[in-house]
């Protein structure tokens, strides 16, 4: 029988109640023939109080034992959750990452996934067992340790099981309905998009629309797994939520599918910098050395063998990065005019495999901007985004004006 | 180095600031040389939640799936415990049951333990681990799935790795202070016991004066593993406690060691039973299998061909017994003029290894009851007590004045 993954978050299993909700969606899926792994994620609030207990007790803890006690609380959904569907006379197990077994190497707290052997629950299937539900999160080292796989990781979970068993989707049931267009609360003509590329939605999911585990993202891409964004909280029909693809199942093709933004980035010009080989690197160095994560980067043309550099990075970075610069400068390694730091702007992007094909997207988006009067101060590309820094008054009403001069408010 | 086994109940383990008292203690012990084993039990309230949520979902849960969920607390425990033990510069670690592996059979919550081996645990002393932090309760089936051992099954599991381990000692840290020749709420002057044989725990444990899960009791007798009973709310010197131990290690053998209580037991009489071979049988056969727990027996001198029938059985199993018998009556198996409950009685037990050699124990406890004008319905005895049913009213001036009449206010 083919295969379906469906993985629900910690909001969708918060409470027993909730557990049956979710489990009633498994059993259409059953009736529908399905062979369904569920992964599922601690009840909310759970993982972090037990975050909480360890940071109590060691701040700089043993990451093995920090593995040991946070993965409990997706044991406990895992097992509710079979007794949930045996109750709905569903033949369902729980396992264990040890127990399926889920092999990861050894860095704990941060694992990653390197083989997941289907024998133990194919076998299963082939007794009658119709759902193996698996707490998600969490595996086991080559030491016979318990590992976790990070924040979120159960999406990374969900997608690896879906690759291990030739799963034909990974459905994601989360508290959003699917992927926007951009986000509601910004723009109200935001629509749900039905389909979106792995690659587009790598770069929405890190510029903010928080919806999927980027890792989770990355692998769906590298093993062709369909993933599908949906809410659990919502009767869903076949076609509901977002499903995430390769561009090439994605038939209606758009320039642009969603405009991104950020809050939380702030601009930083280093002023008449020398302009010589090595002073990028002399610069960007030290930034990293002392874990600023840089984003845009924007040198000007020089004059009179001086340059000014200017490029992103988050808000809270600006002290770590000016204090890292400083300290260059005192080195003698680089040498600059000024140092100046615009912590009042926002980043908007516009992200579309389409631009691939299609010229003209980056200057109808300038010419947008320019109707509303907004002045662009940084602008950085790449093959499928344009990005570019204004004054962070005006970040709501570049949204808007760039979600309807692509035209997304309306269906493709 | 020699091995010390260590357990601490729900209530020593509340919270992270209990988790670090009791830390000191295990410092303490492996400061004088000791390799530690330390047995946790789930936080308290932990285990009840995850019990709760179980009982909601599913009335007639499927045990395996069931103790997936309960052994969770354990797990916690012992991954803080043991970061909690690191954070004071002792080397220690935790282990999970399948991790030892701690080995039972498939009786999914009431397993039996079948082996333990060492070698894992011992490996990692002979590296400098000073420090075993195990999952109370749990362990794993001959088909990989996790199994828990029943209420208090940590105590059991403590035991058993004293045995597997040939530990000195095993230390059961709880709410109590040791084991006392009464309940102190009843009778002021109860007196903690400095040592208890096997044999005499187990009579009293049976009998009301919750400690220790009988089980333990019954597998350090077999292994015959000491015992220490011992507050983990007060600072403990090496004496503190009671030990429970064979006999042999007893020097001051007194004849009564404790006088126990039961507020729970009802006196049943089938009255004019047909006296014939095999009657017995008929009336206790039905009985037994309807789940009643028959306790004390008495037959009365036959009369006529006839005679009466008294048993006492748990209050709340007294419809159950009336039924069971009228069933068995209906159908013609037994017969009997008349059954009588009387549900507003207590049974009083005195308890002590020395009565095996001394006579005259019964002839005293009826005395000293007599004296206060206390009637006896039923009197059962064994070896090593003897214990009557009288009205319930006169319970506590029973338990009084038998604490009184065997000095049990004077130390030994």
């Amino acid at each position: 029988m083919p295969v379906l993954v469906m993985k629900f978050g910690g909001t969708s299993v918060a409470n027993t109640d909730r557990i049956r909700r979710v489990a009633k969606r498994v059993g259409v899926e059953v009736a529908k023939g399905y062979d369904v792994i569920v992964i599922v994620s601690a009840m909310s609030g759970t993982t972090n109080q037990l975050v909480g207990w360890v940071d109590e007790i060691s701040p700089l803890y043993d990451a093995r034992e920090y593995d040991a006690v946070v993965s409990s609380g997706e044991n406990v959904t895992a097992g509710l959750m079979a007794l949930t569907l045996q109750e709905m006379d569903i033949p369902a197990r729980s396992w264990q990452g040890w127990q399926v077994p889920l092999r990861t190497n050894s860095s704990h707290s941060a694992a990653r996934i390197e083989d997941i052997p289907p024998d133990n629950i194919t076998a299963k299937f082939a007794e009658g067992m119709r759902v193996a539900v698996v707490a998600g999160f969490q595996g086991i080292s080559p030491e016979g340790r318990i590992t976790t796989l990070g924040r979120g990781g159960s999406d990374t979970t969900a997608v690896a099981f879906a690759a291990a068993f030739g799963a034909e989707r990974c459905d994601i049931y989360t508290d959003v309905d699917g992927v926007y267009t951009t986000d509601p609360r910004i723009a109200s003509k935001a629509r749900k998009l039905d389909r979106i590329a792995f690659e587009e939605m790598l770069e929405l999911a890190s510029l903010g629309a928080k919806v999927l585990q980027t890792r989770s993202v990355e692998l769906a891409m590298r093993y062709n797994v369909k993933l599908r964004v949906l809410s659990s909280f919502e009767d869903q029909g076949d076609e509901a939520g977002t499903l995430v693809c390769a561009e090439e199942e994605i038939m209606e093709s758009r320039i642009v599918s969603g405009i991104a933004y950020s809050r939380e980035e702030a601009k930083m010009t280093l002023v008449s910098v020398a302009d010589r080989p090595g002073i990028a690197a002399a610069i960007f160095g030290p930034l990293a050395e002392a874990g600023v994560n840089v984003d845009m980067i924007v040198q000007n043309i020089a004059e009179g063998g001086r340059t000014d550099m200017t490029f992103s990075c988050p808000t809270d970075q600006v002290r770590r990065a000016e204090k890292a610069l400083t300290a260059a400068k005192d080195a003698g390694e680089i040498n600059y005019h000024d140092l100046l730091a615009d912590t009042d702007v926002a980043k908007v992007s516009a992200v579309g495999i389409g631009m691939r094909s299609q010229s003209g997207v980056a200057a109808r988006m300038f010419q947008t901007l320019r109707d509303e009067g907004i002045n662009i101060k940084v602008i950085a590309t790449s093959e499928i985004k344009i990005s570019v820094l204004i004054d962070r008054k005006y970040m709501e009403l570049a949204v808007q004006a760039l979600h309807d001069a692509f035209d997304l408010d309306k269906a493709a």
